[in-house]
């Protein structure tokens, strides 16, 4: 967590990390400034020391939201810098951040550089940084980074507000739910209250709106049908018409409005009723959801809660990427993965990642599935789950694991 | 645009480009794959070829609304090569890139490096690249880059999409009008018709229905109002109450569902009445704002535009950037930008950049400004124009600029 950023500076023998980035979206930024709206900021963080937030002047009073000490980069004398750059905006910057630095103590050390930008431009910087500023070395960490393993586990504020979105996404799915019971069987069609055929567009508007309602944002909810559900990340097509008696995949994934922390759900319906191939597997992945969270220790690999799952589900003739690597059907991914700003953050719970320990404050997904597109079907079940103060793996997803919805007016339809 | 795409590779001597990134939206990724809805995938693009798009075969039925050829990373060997890397992701990719660079045909050359990913993951990934690919030359552009080079100008396509996402936009703006001369005052508050004072955050999550509705999202809206105004790109707090006869800057700039092409306009509004301070600094923006638009010439040097501004404001004596590079009052930002997947795009319009001309295609904003915190107040007016075939600059932003919302019902209030 955030109070960890310090130790996990000196295991890296970093003396201070500099976060840069455009107006991407910046989980780092956003991580550190504790959510104030700026799009645009530079954060010097020295070991032990306060972190300085660089923001535009424009966004002065955005920036001052952050908890971080604020100076505008006119105060830090970026733009004599980049008149000195004859307007060479990349070399302006690196003599801002020497200068920064040099006015924080730092005039020689190891620092590390995180956040998000393009990646031509990064390359470009580096280069420049590289050439200019020899008093610095510069850590690039690809696995495992300073900002990852700080986001691994969440603090008591985060926690809370992840319940917070929980509850909401939880409610909403509620809604969805409630919607469909609500329509009228014609065959295996699904009509509204004017007769009208409801496509899957109709219901992810719904759903969009109810998440507004409650201060989320969608970040590209799957509402996958049928063969479509037999493509892990199918997104569902708008205009497709529901159909009673297909396997839907209902992804949730939404996050705070502008940005923030996310809840990640998964449940798979039949309309009316389930053919008997998706409620055997639909049968097999609840099974295995329950396997997953037996296998759950305080401590333990996360790794060993995926493999059980691909023992069970290879032992059940299903295909996994450990028995075949290229399969496209089966069981075609990892067990879960942590939550937090970011949809996929650490831990995973992969049988190729066996370095990973469930630890006290981890937020994270269970998701077994199986897919058969050519067989017209696909089953994906998912909570999200705290690993709380007790050591427990406590679920965030209380939402009913039915895979039928019944319909209160069923029009006398034969299954 | 995007047919200029292998000129501009020629001019920079590329033998290929490759697009890469996380699961970040990526703006280069999206322009290229013509929005398909992917979070992960690589583009190949080899000088006078078809580009390959190379997927997660979970995403393989979104990957294929690219338009591009498409393979998924299994059918590519990414796999085989993550086993031969035992799991080191950065040295299997560096890998892969090798494989499918040479598949495709070319085994050694130059190769542009874009996208949009973490900064730490991309300097390593670079860092391997360079050390392992001696084979092919790396090249990452700061300024001027190739896709930059190429959204400047905008296709029938995609200027098409944009002049609807201007006119539901308008219509939006139209509604918050609506919505607000519908209040009643009480002295200087404004009551719905409940009674209840109505704060910036009821109007925010109004627009955002709105734009819903439309299928637009907001990118984050600034309404601020008051001193708030005075700084350029404070979004304006949620739970302040509006108050009549203070100036607010509401600044909208939605995108299409998910991400894709902006609108970008600015109104000021003064509720019921407007004070004489905020009057006169409205009536010298309105004039700014035309003296930009008959400064614009087909061909043109776009800084001609803002520097007749700047002449003019401290002609009327008010500060500048140009004037003082650190005022906080006055003319604070450039004059316009370009806009498009981005919400910020080339051709920028500002006295330090004299190498950038209006071009037929350009997209473009113009958004003169004064600003006053200490008064308590500022203005910005922006509409969105398009350079028509014509060479003509046709706004896409025809909603009034009336200054003062009269009030249906003025409850009798004095000003």
């Amino acid at each position: 967590m955030k109070s960890d950023l310090d130790r996990l500076m000196r295991d890296r023998k970093l003396d201070a990390f500099i976060v840069t980035g455009g107006e991407e979206f910046n989980a780092a930024r956003y991580y550190l400034s504790d959510g104030a709206p700026i799009t645009h900021g530079t954060i010097f963080k020295l070991v032990d020391r306060r972190a300085l937030l660089a923001c535009s002047r424009m966004e002065l009073e955005e920036a001052a939201k952050s908890g971080l000490e604020v100076k505008t980069d006119a105060e830090l004398g970026y733009h004599q810098r980049l008149q000195e750059a004859e307007g060479d905006s990349l070399r302006a910057t690196v003599l801002f951040w020497s200068d920064v630095l040099a006015r924080l103590g730092l005039r020689e050390g190891r620092v590390g550089l995180y956040g998000t930008w393009q990646v031509n431009k990064t390359i470009a910087l580096y280069q420049m940084l590289t050439a200019e500023l020899a008093q610095y070395e510069f850590l690039a960490e690809a696995e495992g980074t300073l900002i990852e393993e700080a986001m691994l586990t969440k603090d008591a504020d985060e926690i809370r507000c992840i319940r917070s979105v929980a509850q909401r996404t939880n409610d909403v799915m509620e809604k969805a739910w409630e919607f469909i019971a609500g329509l009228r069987r014609a065959g295996d069609s699904l009509l509204d209250g004017a007769g009208q055929p409801v496509t899957i567009g109709d219901v992810k508007e719904l759903v969009r709106r109810e998440l507004m309602a409650r201060g989320l944002e969608d970040t590209g909810m799957i509402f996958a049908q049928g063969r479509a559900a037999g493509f892990p990340h199918s997104r569902g097509e708008a205009d497709m018409p529901l159909r009673a008696g297909q396997t839907i995949v209902f992804d949730l994934f939404p996050r705070e409005l502008g940005g923030g922390y996310h809840h990640d759900m998964t449940r798979t319906w039949c309309i009316g009723y389930a053919p008997p191939d998706a409620q055997a597997a639909y049968d097999t992945v609840m099974e295995a959801f329950d396997i997953s969270v037996e296998a759950f220790g305080l401590n333990k690999p996360t790794h060993l809660m995926q493999e059980a799952v691909l023992d069970y589900f290879e032992g059940a003739g299903h295909a996994t990427i450990r028995s075949n690597s290229s399969t496209m059907e089966g069981y075609l991914h990892t067990l879960g993965h942590g939550v937090g700003i970011d949809i996929h953050e650490r831990p995973s719970i992969s049988h190729l990642r066996r370095d990973e320990l469930c630890q006290i404050g981890n937020i994270l997904t269970i998701e077994p599935g199986l897919y058969y597109p050519e067989r017209g079907f696909g089953v994906r079940v998912e909570d999200l789950f705290v690993v709380n103060e007790n050591g427990e793996l406590e679920s965030l997803t209380p939402f009913r694991k039915d895979l039928v919805i019944p319909l209160q007016d069923d029009g006398g339809a034969a299954q």
